[in-house]
This record gives C-alpha cells, sequence and structure tokens, in this order.
C-alpha cells in the first residue's frame, strides 16, 4: 500500500483501519497474556523463557517484546489484570443495598467465580508475588489490602448486628478467602456448571460450617 | 588421637563416641535442612544456591554435600519431613475413640498447630511441589491422598450420623485445610500462645460457620 493510497484514504476508512489494528493489538496482547499465564502456573515463574512463550503461541520473540518489556513486565500485567477483576466486582457489591449476610455471601460467591474462570492466573498470583519487581509488589499488596478490607468491613459490619461470629475479622477473612483461593490447589473445573455448585457448596460451608448442630 | 589410642579405647568409650557423631552428623543435617528451609521459603527454591545455604550456617558447601547429594535431595527431605509430620499425628488421631465431631476438631486443631510450628516447611510444601523429581513428586502426592484420605473418612462418618452437612467430602476437607493452610500467606506469629488462640478461632469458624445463625 502506497504512502500516497493512504494519505487519499477517507477519514472513516482510516478510524476503521486505526481501530482494527489496536483491537489486533490487543488481541496479540490478551494471547501473550495467556499463553504465559498458562506457562508460569505450570512450571512457576523462573522455569520459563520467553522463547517458550513465544513458541506457545507460534509468534517471534520480537513481537512479544514489542508489548511487554521484559518477563517481568509480562508478570506485572497478569497480576495487574486479576486483581483487578476481583477488585471491580467486589467494589461493585459494596455499593449495593445488602444485609452484611447477603453481602457477604455475595463477595465469596463472586470470589469463587473470579477465581475459577482465571484459575492460572490466580495460582501465579499468590504463588509468584515475590518475584515482582519491589515497588510493583508493594503496589499490589496496597490493592490487596484494598481488596482484603471490603471483606473485613462487611464482617464487621456483621458483627456489630449480631450476625456473624465475634472473631477477629482478619482471622474471619483469610479463613474464608483461604477456603476459597484453596481451589487453585485442588479443583479441576470439568463442565461449566461445576463452578456454580462449587461456589453454592463452599459459601454454605463457610457460613454455616460442617456441624449440622453448633 | 593415634591410631593406638583408638584401638585400645574401652569399647564404652567407643560406643560413646560413635553416638555423638551420630547426634552432630543429624545436629548438622538439621542445620542445613533448617537453613534451607528459610531460605526457600523467603525467596522460592530455583532463587537460592547450594552457596547461599552454605553461607547461612557458616560451612563449606563440601559439608552440605556430605549429607545431602543436590539442592532437589535437599528438598525432598523437606517434603519428606514435614509430611511425615502430619501423618503421623493424623493416624494417631483416628486411633482414639472418639466421635466424628470431636475427631474432626482434633485433626483440624492439630493441622494448625504443626502448621505453625513448621510454617515455612509448609510454606516450601504447598509452592514448590511442582520442582520435585517426578518419582519423587508422585510418592507425595500418593501420602498426602493418603493425609486428605484421613479427613475425608472422619467427614463421612460425620455426614453418617448426621453430624456433618452433607456436602461431598473432598469438597469439605478441602474447603477446611485450604482455610487452615492459606495461614501461610498471611499470618505472622509473635507469640507462643498465638497459635493456640489461631487455632480456636479457625476450628470454631470451620465447624460452626461465621453465621451465628443458620
Amino acid at each position: 500500500m502506497s504512502d500516497n493510497k493512504v494519505e487519499t484514504e477517507p477519514l472513516a476508512g482510516r478510524k476503521l483501519r486505526a481501530s482494527l489494528k489496536r483491537q489486533r493489538q490487543n488481541h496479540v496482547q490478551d494471547e501473550v497474556l495467556n499463553a504465559a499465564t498458562a506457562l508460569f502456573a505450570k512450571n512457576g515463574f523462573r522455569a520459563v523463557s520467553m522463547d517458550q512463550i513465544a513458541a506457545e503461541i507460534g509468534f517471534g520473540k520480537s513481537s512479544i517484546y514489542y508489548y511487554f518489556q521484559n518477563k517481568g513486565d509480562l508478570l506485572w500485567r497478569i497480576f495487574e489484570f486479576i486483581l483487578n477483576n476481583y477488585l471491580e466486582r467486589a467494589k461493585e457489591i459494596l455499593k449495593e443495598r445488602a444485609s452484611p449476610t447477603e453481602r457477604m455471601r455475595l463477595l465469596i460467591r463472586n470470589h469463587i467465580l473470579v477465581l475459577l474462570g482465571h484459575q492460572d492466573w490466580t495460582t501465579v498470583f499468590f504463588r509468584d508475588l515475590s518475584e515482582l519487581a519491589d515497588d510493583n509488589r508493594k503496589e499490589i499488596s496496597k490493592r490487596m489490602r484494598e481488596y482484603n478490607g471490603i471483606f473485613e468491613k462487611v464482617y464487621r459490619d456483621g458483627v456489630e448486628r449480631k450476625l456473624f461470629r465475634d472473631i477477629p475479622s482478619r482471622v474471619a477473612v483469610n479463613g474464608i478467602l483461604g477456603s476459597c483461593n484453596w481451589l487453585t490447589h485442588w479443583f479441576v473445573q470439568k463442565n461449566e456448571s461445576d463452578a456454580e455448585l462449587i461456589a453454592d457448596q463452599l459459601t454454605s460451608l463457610l457460613a454455616n460450617g460442617y456441624q449440622t448442630a453448633g
């Protein structure tokens, strides 16, 4: 395509082409991130090379470096993406008019469903935090405190209204989230309906305990 | 000390010296394992070299190779030690005459106390399984199934007697153990009494749920 052709192309055409290019770039970035996440989750961050990631998606390594500075940058983008995913939905739940009981149920259920929709991402997130650069790790820790803080606030509301058991909210929330996050260690999703079922079972276990009588 | 001196040494003396040597060797092995576990837990298995482990305890690298073939051997011994620790006590609990309710309470409490007594070991155990050699990994997976199997058996007994909520034992047990194992991600023990307190709080949370009314 000659420069001349481009210059005479109507504005709408140029916009469309720019938009398609952006879409393609986003698509490539997503593909790189997905492949990297799967490899990191399986083999560990340090065991995976940029060459392996490139080979996995059938690109040259240079196409990856066009979007990501290095492996550390890739890891940061994985952390950012998955944590934003958890955080945004939790913030929405906090806005809803609902009792602490209903809010906590929604928070737990949502957490499990995001996790099962992004199991590899969550595995990398909780295993490879120590691999992030210092300032990135601090930023992620800050946002994690924000996320846990949402759960803890709802927990304390529940305790205040005598709806929830009076144990320190930090212990309760880490106990609850730990139970959910552990899914990355053992759960293999076979059908799409598995996610809803496991979310129901775990939410009920955590809310009511495993004993039928207190 | 001359060869002559050794030969004329009374049997009791030789036995004592052999026993002291074994004790020293065991002590050195423990020291190496402890130092390696702390470094692996903090920085990840791949990020730590044998040189760093040697430097940590102030030995030459050759003293470590006297006891451990390589870093992989060290990792295997860490896995073996900590899993045996969990497994032996659980088997003892299974022998006790007690209701499923009491047995499950003891199993959970014991799990938390072993974990908090060996937090670095447990961190390495659950994060670096993929770093083990294939046959070692299979062996550990087998023993982990045995350990979880003890919990699941007790859980099913409880469901049969309508003491426990009727959800699949695999989901319940992984939900329970996940909540405990997550302690490695967030809990920093400050006083010795913390362990008992957190064991009580988590056990109660899991048995009765976070809601005060079902």
